[in-house]
């Protein structure tokens, strides 16, 4: 059979399920624009009969001239009523979409407990609905809900279910898992028993309650499933549904079936990433091909071994997936971490080995203080510029004072900083609504007079983390500064017993940094620009 | 053969290989305490050849007194050496652990590019290393590296490899997917060729990089390995290792497997939890089982079904491993457990129902603007204390500054405040390391006059997590502060979008809550004490 498999894409729908995942119809829009890019075959863009703001989206979706086939999804018709009458089917019809999921029940159980009708009825409801949208002229697809729990409970009644969704025309009939519950096992037998009974295209649609929503894709794959619903970055309710950016290349680069082109494939990081962004998601640093760290290595003894040959720690090579490689420097590495940086920055490592030596032996001492440099690139290479005699320094600070003061419930902080540029001194305060957006504020004013381009510089992202608790309110904390412009991103950190002192070290680093146009060759860019969203693919 | 799983946890090992993830000896102390709470059997702790401060933890750890094992991580020794000198093989047996894993290479592409030996040698360094650990009477684990990939590459070779292992007297053969690359399938088919050649005991340690580490640990187990080595919240390199809190509730709950007692199941998503803050990354909301939306309904039609019976749309009942169930549409969430609190604090909840009504708006008003009660005991029950009429106001705070000034690089902290006992004004100020030290002081300078039992108490922890990163320097942090006195440790929270503000709040908090002989009596104490490591197990 053939090694085609058909990707549908349910971010938009039931991705919107998850907690604190809520897009707009604009979102929408932009999202769709980018599956399409990816190469999905269907792009499930919600629910007209649920709310009007799936609606806007069907309707402006049209003029976007996808690839993509756009569907609709809904519930068979509610129980004894007519499928021409039932408004949610009509909306469908209405939205004009070329195809449409519906979803029925295929567990005895939810028959009777959740639908409270009887079997016999719920099949009318799958059948006279699916029949509906074949005579309007649209692709069906049947979501069997719970039909893997339905099966272990009635296998009889949940096939029955299938052949008469079948008979009904439906074109395709999806299986699925939808409590997250079910074994890779138990998936593989239960669809192979299927296509025993029943010669129709089968879909899977998983969720990963288990952590399993990905194999279980796969093993409905081998078992001769050949659509896949899921989403980007798994989103989904509960613990979400089947991630996409899992399954695809792991079906393509290492099962032999073929997805979306080469060349698509490496949009997926961009994708996953440009999703998150406007999901407003933080995505998890680890996530498998497509994460921040998918490809980063941390040991030394990996690190060496990395150097001589990347198939030694990595499973496939990064660009395939539109990712890349990247070496943290971390307590845990060998020197090797701090020459591939170097090299990175293009510095001459083999003509200074002792200077090398000397710089691994300064950062080790900075790690052992509580520096942390595998989440501050920037404040990495100021220092490895600033050893290999590149100067760095833009502005000097003299001094900064920070004022924080509560009486009667009214809370201000203002900070006060002197700084010196070419000799030329400044003197400046600033209010903020804390005291290190205080002390954001007044450098800035302090620097802009020299340096306008700083207008365009914000920060992004703010972390603080105690080091060492053993001493509680005596203890040292390190600050982490991430900071962006129009097509960057970088991150700095600052180390003290004083938080006030360790954000200003990160701030002063960040906007060095910035002002040294670095970030325009920082290595990290293309990457970031992707994150923001700000590359066409 | 034996239903009874040895779960091996690696969190404090490859654990804080996962980028971000850095563990004092301090931190690996408490969550050691945590995991043989859990029951797992093996606790590796690190790796003493390779830094001081897991040789510090060693030596700490001897006197917890905990049933698990601990074990020490290690290589085989160097090539062309004598194991007896190799100083870390020689520094495991120092550290004094009952257990050692040591880490070989099965993949002969690895033999002659990453360690540049013969196959010869590499099986010699092997057979010498395991050889001298079970010389000095320690259990011996041989971490097979890239077994998978080995044995694809060249079978022969890798099995020579675990042979040999096996000669030498290793206790545990444990089959390594170090990359993360390998399928189910393959992962079954391999292991039980492994078993049908060796007759040893079995282990398996995966990576994420698939998104397939849980699967691949169910495969290998289902094919007859008996040791699960993975970390919780599957922290470790790239994409992590196998996540602990996915697998142990699936082999015990749906493949009737012995991992841990039922009632130690019930603590895996406090354990989880736990470990996210010391480790300060935030959890996923949607992660399997334990977390915060594992067990959340947003879907309406979801919602009513549920009601009806929660088998519905839910794999298990959340309770079985500590977890609980979440309506995201009402306002039903969390009630339950406030409820349940206040009986334990004696206040008359029945008689209040109103009452209680709106404590639980306010509380979710607070929790929306980023509280977080789970770990703010003391904080929670000063608010329930004060909600049914209790007066926990012991003295009264009418302002206080904080001032931070850094000139020729010479930092200064002081705080001011002004506070009223009775209507007697205190007007006093300190310095301090850092801005939250000096308000510490400040406040104890003020009160301890009228309450010389301050004298006891001790700030025992800090933790600073920004909630919302969406604005930077301008987005709200939440302060989390621990408290202790001889004999009892509670918990505090304050939020603002100014830390110096947000830790006054907890400080304060934490002050009155001691002052008012609360902490002699607080029901969470047992807990918090277990929570910090303060009672031996």
């Amino acid at each position: 059979m053939t090694n085609a498999i058909s990707i549908f894409d349910t971010t938009l729908r039931d991705g919107t399920q998850g907690e604190g995942i809520s897009l707009s119809a604009e979102d929408k829009i932009k999202i769709a624009l980018k599956l399409d890019a990816l190469g999905v075959h269907y792009i499930e863009g919600g629910n007209p009969g649920s709310n009007g703001k799936d609606i806007e989206f069907f309707q402006r979706a049209k003029s976007l001239g996808l690839s993509a086939k756009l569907t609709a999804f809904g519930s068979t018709r509610r129980k004894n009523s007519l499928a021409e009458q039932d408004s949610s089917l009509v909306r469908i019809i209405e939205s004009g979409v070329p195809a449409a999921t519906l979803v029925g029940k295929s567990w005895d159980f939810h028959v009777h407990t959740a639908l409270q009708t009887t079997l016999e009825e719920n099949l009318a409801m799958i059948y006279d609905s699916i029949a509906f949208l074949k005579r309007s002229g649209l692709e069906a697809m049947f979501d069997a809900e719970h039909f893997f729990d339905g099966f272990k409970n009635n296998p009889e009644y949940a096939l029955s279910v299938l052949k008469n969704a079948h008979n009904a025309g439906a074109d395709w009939l999806v299986l699925c898992d939808t409590n997250g519950g079910t074994l890779p096992g138990e998936i593989h037998d239960i669809v192979t028993r299927v296509r025993q009974e029943i010669n129709a295209p089968i879909g899977i649609h998983t969720h990963n309650d288990c952590e399993l929503a990905v194999a279980n894709t796969l093993a409905a794959v081998q078992a001769g499933a050949r659509q896949v619903q899921g989403t980007i970055n798994g989103y989904g309710e509960r613990c979400g549904n089947a991630n996409l950016c899992s399954i695809i290349p792991t079906l393509q680069l290492k099962m032999n079936y073929n997805c979306v082109t080469d060349q698509q494939l490496q949009s997926l990081t961009g994708t996953a990433r440009y999703v998150s962004e406007i999901a407003n998601v933080n995505m998890p640093v680890g996530q498998p091909y497509v994460g921040n760290a998918a490809f980063a290595h941390k040991g030394g003894i990996h690190v060496s071994a990395i150097m001589k040959d990347s198939k030694t720690y990595e499973h496939i090579s990064p660009e395939l997936v539109g990712n890349k490689q990247r070496i943290l420097v971390s307590e845990l590495a060998g020197q090797s971490n701090i020459v591939s940086k170097a090299f990175e920055l293009g510095l001459d490592v083999n003509a200074n080995t002792d200077k090398t030596k000397d710089i691994m032996n300064h950062i080790k001492e900075l790690e052992h203080q509580g520096y942390q440099f595998e989440g501050a690139d920037a404040s990495l290479e100021l220092l490895l510029r600033e050893a290999y005699g590149e100067s760095t320094e833009l502005f000097k600070v003299e001094s900064f004072k920070m004022l924080v003061d509560k009486t009667n419930g009214h809370m201000v902080s203002e900070a006060i900083v002197k700084i010196s540029v070419d000799g030329q001194m400044v003197y400046t305060a600033a209010e903020g609504n804390g005291p290190v957006n205080a002390l954001d504020n007044a450098l800035r004013k302090a620097l802009v007079q020299f340096y306008p381009e700083i207008e365009n510089i914000h920060l992004s992202d703010y972390k603080v983390r105690v080091i060492d608790e053993k001493d509680a309110t005596a203890a040292k904390v390190r600050v982490l500064v991430e900071s962006s412009d129009f097509d960057n991103t970088w991150s700095t950190v600052g180390v003290s017993s004083n938080v006030i002192e360790a954000s200003w070290e990160a701030l002063v680093d960040s906007i060095r940094y910035a002002l040294l146009g670095m970030s325009k060759v920082e290595p990290a860019n293309s990457e970031s620009k992707e994150r923001l969203g700000l590359v066409n693919h």
